[in-house]
């Protein structure tokens, strides 16, 4: 594998050997597999799962990490090209990265949405040019456009607990969230899902509607797999029969990069915070999910969280399970 | 070892084995005994010892670390019961701890006292609400009244020099601090120094007795191993034929959590700088020790520091070893 | 080896040897060469290249490393001696040092000019205090005056590149930066390419001449290898033939730790960029080295550091394969 940035690389059959080689890594452990091993993780964004979830998946496998993370003194990075680098920035990411990237047999990269414009951010053309610069294999740690780790992270979650795909009904939701967010973990969600052959119901407020090319790509996903793509304002018809609610917050597209125009028209939707009346009409065990961090009381109500239908925590250990597999297949035997 | 977070919990058999153990591992490295197995490091306090002194025992026996740090963007961990968090933090402990401990074979967690409430921070509170996330096994690398792995080594920094546990005479000296110190080194110091069989004097102030809990636990630790516990004001009585003199400063317990009213009765107090003149009826070669860091000139003269009676590099290279041996318990076949 | 601190306590042969082990290692990885093995990296200035190059060093050959850096809680860390520390600093190099090289096998230091006393700086004495408090192997990772491991990675990256010794045209020239900088790389440098046994000639502005101590340094370094030193402000003839052209800036001596001072007569010095034109009289594949990082169209133009003359990466990939071949023969065995 040179490099993991899509899931729409890959075919279901791929995804299912990751998932396989994730569960017989998690019992049966190869502390030597990548000896002398090293993966450079660049974030040019924050993390705390994603980085200890990488740091944790080599070490179990003999193998290392170094990190270079905003909190050390790059802030000045520069990555504009043609510039005359007179300021503050004291290095240019066209010589920053290729560095990084030499001293390992593998890079990671983060780096979220600018939202300067949409187009750029659904065309991740930040994290284009930068691994454009690397020449070891790469892995997408969350990009403005997708967090593909995420999603295979997910998938084996529900491959866990026995949620069908093909006919398993699928709720992403939008919810409240002071901010406007990234469409990263959505975009990412919404066509993991569909690729999964479930029928999967975007439901989210009016305005908050995931731009054509998220949902365009989802819907070539299902048509590949069986699935099946709706979108909707209303809860109650979506979270019908539904088996999983994936929640998360997202941008209004129409505002996009103008955080004070979005949040003239936000505050009425305070009530898009789950709590147990949204499971009213669904299936009796469905599931909560969310790749966290997550605002209790905010997103979702504590009764939620500390419920059964909560599966929070085993998502988030299966990051670890699943970038295991991903970096045995990238780097083993190499 | 499913969990290292008091002395007390342990047999002085049990301990006498852990430091037989570190020193065996001193001699006789053993560097694929934990290959695979990773510790998490939860720092909600600062450290520099302690976070390198674990990630050099894991590092030396094959394992790793990974760390979360208060300087990494994780200010805002809420750790609050029922809250609407609508403010800066975006996580809660409930759903972080789990999830770090989930990528390790144990965790290790420092929080230090909070000191809102001395009832709280003398039941140990917050570590406890930690610790009750956590699946894994644990260890404490300082809590708001505890910080066993110090003790440990200073117990083994004992040994090591032929100190004697019964008859061997040990005074815990309060010192000068600019500001109000945790509970967490004395209450941990005095235990251990009780339940080696020492006869401990605490000198310190008035005003700065220790809470009737702490000298309880060191009392009744005494009465096991056949120690004594005595608590003076006067240091020429205390330092009569003394063989370890261990400082540290610690907070007023009448006046908990209220800086400015503690610095008014503080002032007068300068002379608790630990000088050559406090050894004048000292054993000739009595020791000086201390946890570090040590504010030199303010706590102890450069002197005494520079002179062969001090121990404290001695105490923080133990300080690796015993941990060596900790992790060796716990993890090795796990 | 005991330590490594400058290329002049080695002989000619002994660094041929360190680099043809540096390109064994390459080739022939030794994963578990140092297992168990830990390299304590204490920065008291900023770093990413070399943080993260020792970092991936020790990780390819099985060992491990801890960083105490600036970014860490431990910016009041007193190097002061007889101080009375009752201000913001918790702990003296005299306790941090020790302790934090007693936690591993061999020690790198990174403390750049305190630019407080230009002979201080020179005589390189805060480096030399530190490492007087380290009974462990030490590696220099840049001090005031020297950076042995940039300047071995630079005599690598030359011999790769099949560039002569006796007989190799070298120039070491001074560019336009907004800020004072340190002599430490132009010191190494030009003593590395003497020591070589090119010619070197020292090109900079007149009131940029480097100190004496370093020019004498370097000639005699020329006289045991049969290379010459030169000095100009002549941009043309020392171009002439030129075979590798070394840039970096530094300080006026004139002005020492006098910022503004040394303002006053830098403005008219921005042409001295590095551009297509200064290679006029060059040999015709005349390489543009540089330690990194460089800000792009203020040191050097965009399209020369895109250009093939640029060996720039290459350079900063050997600075991890050297430090490879010193750490082996540092800690293998040991």
């Amino acid at each position: 594998m040179k490099f993991f940035n899509d899931l729409a690389d890959f075919s279901a059959a791929e995804i299912d050997e990751l998932i396989t080689l994730a569960r017989r890594l998690d019992t049966n452990p190869e502390p030597r597999a990548l000896e002398g091993k090293v993966l450079s993780l660049l974030f040019l964004s924050p993390s705390l799962r994603t980085l200890i979830s990488f740091q944790s998946a080599m070490a179990k496998l003999g193998g290392s990490t170094f990190v270079i993370s905003p909190e050390m003194s790059i802030h000045g990075l520069e990555s504009r090209s043609g510039i005359v680098m007179d300021g503050v920035a004291a290095e240019h990411v066209r010589e920053a990265v290729p560095v990084i990237a030499s001293y390992g047999n593998a890079i990671g990269i983060r780096a979220f949405a600018k939202r300067e414009s949409l187009d750029d951010d659904l065309a991740d053309r930040e994290f284009r040019e930068l691994v454009s610069l690397v020449e070891t294999p790469y892995i997408n740690m969350e990009s403005a456009i997708n967090h593909p780790c995420q999603s295979l992270a997910d998938w084996k979650t529900m491959d866990d607990l026995g949620i069908p795909g093909n006919g398993g009904k699928f709720v992403l939701s939008w919810t409240w969230h002071p901010r406007p967010m990234p469409f990263a973990v959505p975009a990412a969600t919404v066509h993991m899902a569909a690729m999964r052959g479930m029928d999967v119901t975007v439901l989210r407020p009016e305005g908050f509607e995931l731009p054509d090319v998220i949902m365009d790509k989802a819907r070539q996903a299902a048509a590949m797999s069986g699935g099946s793509i709706t979108e909707t304002d209303d809860r109650n018809s979506a979270m019908q029969d539904c088996e999983v609610l994936y929640v998360n917050s997202w941008a209004s597209p129409h505002h996009y990069g103008d955080r004070r125009a979005e949040e003239q028209i936000k505050p009425e939707l305070h009530d898009w915070c789950v709590d147990e009346p949204w499971f009213e009409n669904a299936n009796c065990d469905s599931r909560f999910m969310h790749c966290l961090p997550v605002r209790r009381g905010v997103t979702v109500t504590d009764r939620i969280l500390d419920s059964s239908r909560s599966v929070v925590i085993a998502e988030a250990r299966n990051r670890m399970l699943v970038q295991m597999a991903l970096l045995h297949q990238m780097l083993s035997g190499s």
